[in-house]
């Protein structure tokens, strides 16, 4: 087995019980999306490079990118996030859109990051965004999405917790500790930092960027400022908000919390868990007022959040919330082939029972019974059928219980229904 | 507009309408794999070019796939078709799978083509896959899940057709034209250009590989022999199965049925649009009985099919089979806002409608009645809330029915029930 191609790094293969919990994923980031009126919709895979370039930052471009040329020259990116493309798309066709105007999407995104627990090269994200509103009212919303989410995956607000900040509060405050306009953001990056660096290693970078003593002391006095949200009017509103949405166990004021994109303008989000052994966020996103105007639209604000699927796997996993759905058989009913005689009548019961609503497998080889049985054990169906001579004789089939182990002789047209009362019995026991 | 940056040649935006049709697709194929007990499962979207190199043909590989080298200077593939990584997937765990493996998967794909009416760079894959099974009786089903598709979305036997032909057959066939063993696989190219060339062209092509005179002539003959089939036995048992599965109605053979992919081994399969202005062909598969040993595993048999959305679409738009769901309104209930007092009253309504099921929008700005009502209309909404101070104080809120234009006042604690009563009788009626 030496010679099998190996899988490239930071990708995952998705065996069926992988994917189930993908597919879980998205059915229920799309059902919470939709209560709150969110439309489904995606952007391409791949960008042009110019698209991040503007305003992503620059470590997500120039480090974090899979870029490569195409037969004309061309740089593309496989895309690491999706704001950039939902606002091309915004400004593509800005005067027949209809604000506010809310979008969601689930898809793939690429980093090109070192691999560990919760990060890969390749994962899927949850993206979620309010376009042509600019009230606190609005990000609030976005909250309540989030936590309606963790509400309906089973994430206990003891669990996790979406971490709010402000940059324009804290655009504010860095003026109070007299650090210019131009390097206001640098000491948003410091601060995005300060969780992801070793102490001594972020003070060394604070020095670097220039801060003086007493200014070092008023950040770390303000990043331990539980009470500054009561300075931002937007912040007051937004809680309030949050509240009146029934969101409030889930939401508070974090001033540490920064975001590494270079786009945002106002409230900012971040999602984490609060048990798991993780050091990602769930979760993040904020306020963007300008990338409208960025692309080449006209001016329109947004607010918007992603949710990675690798971290919330690993926190779910942790906490015993992946779903049952990775357990279920393919097919609750497999058709037996008795023999080479009787084999086309087995498929043609396959196929009636199929038009009857039913998920079947039928056994493809002349097998022995024994060995058509052991492959039903394995996969978990839940009943087996066997169409013998004598059965196909009387008009007759017979259906095995594969966990009672009893067997009976029902008339072929009262099959389907049959076999669909016994289905039905194990959900409602 | 004109600074917009532009979306890469060949890819497409999904805004909410198109993104409906591919997840209503989705949700279709997801139907269909899983009636005849398939599991979903997905690979990786990038693979080390190695896995393509061996078996996919030299066309796909060097001509029409993305590639390009990472960091570390290995090259790496946009994945231009599932096979290979099924394979590589099987073959990795493949003493601790259970065979017959039935599997299915939908996702993107990449091919670097001249993009055309049906023909994107960057498109979804519909991938059904039986592995551990070789005979012609598992062939059959995929045949028959690809007919039930078609039914499934309301393509009729009358507007496509499964075209089935063997490559073994075509091989004894070739050989009685005395063709060698080592030049067959030139003329199945050649077989498989038949369609997508000018005849003068593909005459010259033939004359190109050393087709004599007489050759050709009876390759002529040869791919216009409808009853070729009854010499394969494999074919002869083939469509018996497809009557007894019930898909016989859009299953026929065509001996000029070749496919492009070198690992076919025996029975191929190529749907085709009976009546859309589309030269490609709608899905195409085929048995691939040396591809697990081909990737480094123990030699196990396959056969599946894969489908693409774009001719799809192309083909149902014509023939006016798009889903309505296109046209559905993200958000059925509106909850608008009064004014900046009764604001939050509103929000935690749109809470309440919420936590009862229903798809709700509250508005987030405080914007006249006015202007929120016409943004109602615009998305398609069917009912409004209104929440004044007179309501308010009366413990009612006003439900306005947006498409008959009047309006009740119900208690607070009643609304969800009651506009859920107006939403199902649209359903019903």
């Amino acid at each position: 087995m030496a010679d099998i191609i190996q899988p490239v790094k930071g990708t995952r293969d998705f065996y069926p019980e992988d994917k189930a919990v993908i597919t879980w994923l998205y059915e229920k980031m799309g059902e919470v999306s939709e209560r709150f009126g969110y439309q489904e919709f995606d952007g391409p895979f791949l960008e042009y490079i110019d698209l991040y370039a503007a305003k992503s930052g620059e470590e997500l471009v120039k480090e974090q990118s899979f870029v490569f040329e195409d037969k004309s020259g061309n740089l593309l990116a496989l895309r690491p996030e999706l704001t950039p493309t939902l606002v091309r798309m915004i400004a593509q066709r800005q005067q027949h859109l209809y604000y506010p105007l809310r979008w969601w999407s689930f898809g793939p995104f690429w980093r090109y990051e070192s691999p560990q627990k919760g990060r890969g090269r390749e994962f899927f994200q949850w993206n979620v965004d309010l376009i042509g509103a600019d009230s606190p009212e609005a990000d609030a919303e976005l909250a309540a999405v989030m936590a309606a989410f963790f509400q309906e995956i089973g994430l206990a607000p003891a669990q996790t917790r979406i971490l709010i900040n402000n940059r324009r509060l804290m655009d504010r405050e860095l003026a109070k500790l007299e650090i210019p306009p131009h390097e206001r953001n640098d000491i948003f990056h410091l601060i995005d930092k300060r969780d992801k660096m070793e102490f001594p290693e972020w003070e060394a970078y604070a020095e670097e960027l220039g801060l003086s003593l007493s200014q070092m002391d008023g950040l770390q006095a303000l990043l331990e400022n539980d009470q500054l949200w009561e300075e931002s009017e937007e912040l007051v509103r937004f809680f309030k908000a949050v509240d009146a949405l029934g969101a409030s166990e889930y939401v508070e004021f974090a001033p540490y919390i920064i975001r590494g994109l270079d786009y945002y303008t106002g409230t900012v989000f971040e999602a984490q868990a609060l048990t798991a052994d993780v050091s990602r966020a769930i979760a993040g996103g904020g306020r963007y007022d300008d990338l409208l105007s960025d692309v080449g639209g006209d001016p329109l604000p947004g607010v918007g959040f992603a949710a990675g699927d690798m971290v919330l796997i690993v926190v779910l996993e942790e906490l015993g919330l992946l779903p049952e759905k990775r357990d279920q058989t393919p097919a609750p009913v497999i058709v037996t082939v008795f023999d080479e005689d009787t084999r086309m009548a087995s498929f043609s019961l396959a196929a009636e029972l199929r038009r009857a609503g039913l998920k079947v497998n039928c056994y493809p080889e002349v097998e022995k019974l024994g060995k058509q049985f052991r492959h039903a054990n394995r996969i978990g169906s839940r009943v087996a059928t066997i169409l013998g001579p004598e059965e196909l004789a009387e008009g007759m089939v017979a259906v095995k219980d594969l966990r009672e182990r009893d067997q009976v002789q029902v008339p072929r047209d009262e099959a389907a229904e049959y076999i669909q009362g016994l289905l039905e019995k194990d959900l409602s026991a």
